[in-house]
């Protein structure tokens, strides 16, 4: 496979936010063509005044978040996302692209077509407002014991195809690399952001999972902290520098390696494996060869390779579990870009694709009820062994 | 209302599980009969050979927890419930008591009444098997990677009340004050077991979450280990104790009653508040005013109000949501009494009970995804005061 070349053509929506298109294919349907790539929709500045609860105006605050001090936990309160207006006509998708022919999309993207498009979310749950210093911090009812500040980060939509019926397991490789493509550029360009700590890219899949939206789409959130389950790595990779002076994300990779059994593919550049504590009904990792911090760390070939090994995962987990008739089961899912911190303690990470469903079996989901949700702990119903056996059968 | 008189009566089931009865009306139905209370069930012995991959039978070994890595956190393998050969008929309900005549009980208690019964979980994720040391560790795969270990704890059932139509919310303070004597029995008990460092009584209500079984009933869980979000809270209590010298969950409670707005009602021995950095779309937390450690603390005078504020405030969860009708709609809930661990740390705990929803509106549910499962960061759809303002409303 060549090195993808792609067309990035920056453009902004009505009500400011920015909007990135992602084409790989001449003649490049939206960043290659002439037509009028602003939108024209008559959409609300965004950070106008919002009414209080008087009815009168007041200024616009965007979401808080305040640190939780029985865990230690910033919680972002997505709170003025609640009176939400925008509801598309239920024959419309907000991620399609716009109609030929009509004067505007009541979607999201101003053009008739794109290859992958990425643009901020209309009601992010965190946003950096102007003129909202990231320093403003300040104490809930007077009291130092709950610290609150603006939930000052960034929430992207990412759409893997302008075919509101595919699924990225279907878009073929060089469509996952432009994929790829963008994810590092996010990646990238949002680490860059003042107050940025961490950067996930990841997809929802599936109603299973609560995803009302079926046009295939994945998700970037900048956080202006370190997400837990990361500081929880962070901790533990420190702990594992200091005791053996070696990076924990390596040696856990070449362990997987060396033991070899719940290794489920590997290619030139990268394994998947099922972790030997995994905890999910099913969950696979997959981490490249070479020491990379990140998705932008990673070299031409290695994103070539991952193109494809992506892609055949994907095409395992849809085969995972087999309905009574023999026909599989498109598995619903959670992946997940871990990726190194933007400050301190960047060094500790490594990056690695971390895939993992809630679904038992057919039409039996694992809940997350008072053990997992109560105390966050975690009983896994089978074995890493037993996932990685079925992972490796299900190879095309 | 006067102290409560709860008679216990031991018994042991057919596979060599404990059973015990706690009875509050005389005479007594179940401990205070003459009639044969054990159980005559032809049930296979739980600790039996079991048929390996080849047919052949081994050992049977209860089941084992792997440490992982990545996070620290002990990770139970319940590989050994996935050949469950128990299904109850259709329409028979394994938390009902026996019919009466027959000769023996489909379900789980022998008798042919009860008031509140707790049992050892037939298919338990945490087990004591008899001559498996506690200390037994071993390396997955020769690896000092993954520790593994027996998950060599304990889980009980406490069924509410006989009546399978019924509900926690519904049994009214005198019963409400005998499961409370449950709970603080089990947390004795099962805190003096070998190797157990914290003890979680818990209630999953509702098929939202996954409850298959109507019938009235809570769990208990017995850990071999301190649960992650225990840990968690013990990290912030032990810092706020080394920097003000004081207890942060004692602090807390201060801070809330001072605030007031988030304070859902006060009696005389208990306060129940929506925490300021709350993070679920309904949650409350109801704490004692005295220091207490864990539920075997409570005076009886503390019990008897608990029974009494406990009703209350699951009636004002089950008023939270109102239909369209303007019918209350019940809502799913997970409570959890987050109790002093057992061993190293016990000082910083303080018991409090937390009480939550996924329920975001009729309907609707909030879903654990990406950014709660794959990072762990949790986005809170509502603020704190507006879940204390729709609590305060929903008095009866």
């Amino acid at each position: 496979m060549t090195t993808a070349r792609v067309r990035r053509t920056a453009t902004t929506l009505a009500d400011g936010r920015d909007l990135l298109y992602f084409d790989d294919t001449e003649p490049y349907v939206s960043g290659g063509r002439t037509r009028r790539l602003d939108d024209p929709r008559p959409l609300a500045d965004r950070y106008a005044d919002v009414p209080g609860e008087d009815g009168a105006p007041r200024p616009f605050q965007g979401p808080e978040m305040r640190l939780d001090p029985l865990t230690g936990e910033w919680v972002p309160m997505a709170s003025h996302r609640m009176n939400r207006t925008f509801l598309p006509a239920a024959d419309s998708c907000p991620l399609c692209p716009a109609r030929p022919g009509a004067e505007y999309s009541d979607g999201e993207v101003p053009d008739t077509d794109y290859d992958v498009v990425v643009f901020e979310n209309r009601f992010p749950a965190l946003m950096q407002v102007p003129g909202t210093g990231l320093d403003d911090g300040w104490d809930v009812d007077g009291s130092d014991l709950w610290r609150a500040r603006p939930a000052a980060g960034r929430c992207e939509v990412v759409c893997f195809s302008a075919d509101h019926t595919s699924s990225l397991g279907a878009v073929g490789p060089r469509r996952m690399r432009t994929i790829i493509e963008a994810w590092a550029d996010r990646t990238r360009e949002l680490s860059a952001l003042p107050g940025i700590e961490q950067v996930f890219c990841f997809e929802n899949r599936g109603k299973e999972i609560g995803v009302t939206l079926p046009h295939p789409h994945g998700q970037v959130y900048a956080f202006p902290f370190v997400a837990p389950r990361t500081q929880a790595m962070q901790r533990q990779a420190a702990a594992h520098q200091a005791a053996t002076g070696r990076n924990l994300h390596r040696d856990i990779l070449d362990g997987e390696r060396k033991a070899g059994v719940r290794v489920v593919l590997e290619s030139e550049h990268w394994t998947a494996y099922v972790p030997a504590a995994s905890r999910w009904p099913v969950e696979v990792h997959l981490a490249p060869h070479r020491d990379v911090l990140d998705l932008p760390g990673l070299s031409d070939a290695e994103r070539d390779d991952l193109a494809v090994v992506y892609l055949d995962l994907l095409g395992r987990l849809d085969r995972f579990f087999v309905g009574p008739d023999g026909s599989a089961i498109p598995l619903p899912y959670i992946s997940g870009w871990h990726q190194a911190v933007v400050g301190e303690g960047r060094e500790l990470g490594r990056l690695h694709l971390q895939v993992f469903s809630v679904l038992r079996a057919p039409g039996k989901l694992k809940y997350l009820a008072g053990v997992e949700s109560g105390v966050g702990a975690w009983i896994s119903d089978t074995t890493p062994e037993r996932i990685a056996a079925r992972l490796q059968e299900a190879a095309r």
